[in-house]
């Protein structure tokens, strides 16, 4: 019998600990929680992995601390375009977007390409046509201005840097993306991510998220695998789907593959960042190679946690 | 010593045998003949294997009867709308772009994305700005236009149809995309693909070609490849990762990690298509479930063919 389990991240990489306020930590722990809780109470309530894992991101999407949703970064344009990936590991099936704006939860326009399209990926004003058909809700650009996000990308914009996610010039480093995993009562696996991307990011530059085996993964033959940090490298290292390979060929454990790939091949390539998943028996792992990164888990086995660092 | 090698595709499925007139077939023979020795004749000339493959894969482009570049499908809006991937085994790097229109050879544009970006996937109208800014060739819609496609196009739309590719709703069936694999005199790999997509397209889809992992990717240690066929299912099945870590976990050779991906894992998720791949030694191999693959090869070995059926 498969454990419940609901994990989840909302970034990695983190603002320093020397500038970690007690106001910001409790701020961020009690975004993580209700996420928590919100992914949590549909898999109490028998719910599928697949609402599970979207609830949490879908509360991540809505915080406007976390780089998805509402707290979206500012690209180059001072416009938000986010990226999100579902997948449900029980169908094979997924459904993802890229380089959508005003989408108020981009993870649910992925939930409903993957329920209501042929397709996987659909992107840029394309996909808004899909939200809109789709009756996905649209928020005015206003929805997603925040004054730390306009301030960030003001900076970064100043300094012609690209910064990666919302890092900020003054030493603050935060990869940010949110995503959850969850096992169900069934033993089904799902996945779901979602990222505003890149702080002052160009030429409608898309990162991990919405890649089938990039940053999202899930399949019940294995795991299911949420990723956040340097996008590009997740890419290139189709860093989830090597995760899935490695417990399918070598036979090894979730905690065991997701360890090569996140503190051995992902350092090799220079790839700061994290991973949550869960095995088909509802074990999780969170793992990064960064100095922290948000997350929360808990499981019917008593597991309970959040932290950051 | 690795054989000196390039193999092509330029779509897989086919129209069918009876509507394949003398013409047809010798038109089709000649673009992949063409494509396959401005790619073979960089290897010979001591080029790398990136260069070799991407050359295929212009040649390709400008070819007006493969879809990509110049002979890419109409959208539903009736536009062209274009991915591509370019990846180095040698050096992992990758460049992709998706959705792109007026650019003439879209594997140009993500060649410039590897040599010239900090990213790895750009999108839409923000990837045509970088390939102003890099000098990259556009062209204007009518560079794109021909008579067949939009032909091809107008009944798909008359009938409300997404075509897979530029398949007509009279029984022809035809996937489109472009690819190639080099394997040049260092023993290096590389893999390239581009595409037009699916008549009437819609929403801004994005298949398989651009996503590293899914219809593209290249290393090293074991082999490159580039994938033709039913997009959604090779994104889901992350198809050339997959053969690549047959080759890494279970030391298969390329041609029996092909054979499950392509003949047996693909076919189980009705994912119609093929792929050419070479290994580090230079050695090719071309598979496809579906009727037929417009492909070619050539090494030093000795081996030249140019097939259809």
């Amino acid at each position: 019998m498969a454990h419940m389990t609901l994990a989840l991240h909302g970034g990695a990489g983190t603002i320093s600990r020397e500038e970690m306020t007690p106001e910001k930590e409790k701020a961020y722990r009690q975004g993580l929680e209700e996420a928590l809780q919100a992914g949590y109470s549909v898999l109490e309530s028998g719910g599928a992995a697949l609402d599970a894992a979207k609830a949490s991101v879908v509360a991540l999407e809505n915080h406007p601390l976390f780089n998805a949703g509402r707290g979206a970064v500012f690209t180059r344009r001072g416009i938000n375009e986010m990226d999100a990936a579902v997948m449900d590991g029980k169908t094979g099936e997924a459904g993802a977007v890229c380089a959508v704006r005003n989408v108020r939860n981009p993870v649910e326009l992925a939930a409903a390409v993957l329920r209501h399209s042929d397709h996987v990926l659909l992107s840029g004003e394309g996909a808004v046509q899909f939200a809109i058909k789709q009756g996905v809700a649209l928020e005015p650009d206003e929805y997603f201005f925040t004054l730390e996000r306009y301030d960030q990308w003001k900076e970064a914009r100043d300094e012609e840097a690209t910064s990666l996610d919302h890092s900020g010039p003054k030493g603050q480093k935060k990869m940010g993306t949110v995503g959850a995993v969850a096992c169900d009562r069934e033993g089904n696996v799902a996945a779901a991510t979602s990222t505003g991307g890149m702080t002052n990011k160009k030429y409608g530059r898309v990162g991990d998220s919405p890649i089938i085996g990039g940053g999202t993964y899930a399949n019940n033959e294995t795991c299911a695998l949420s990723a956040t940090g340097h996008g590009e490298v997740f890419i290139k290292a189709v860093a989830t789907y090597d995760v899935h390979c490695l417990m399918a060929y070598k036979r090894l454990s979730l905690e065991e593959a997701m360890r090569i790939v996140v503190m051995d091949k992902l350092v090799k390539m220079k790839g700061e960042g994290g991973m949550v998943g869960v095995d088909k028996e509802g074990n999780p792992a969170l793992l990064f190679n960064s100095d922290g990164m948000y997350r929360a888990v808990r499981s019917s086995s008593g597991l309970y946690e959040v932290a950051i660092f």
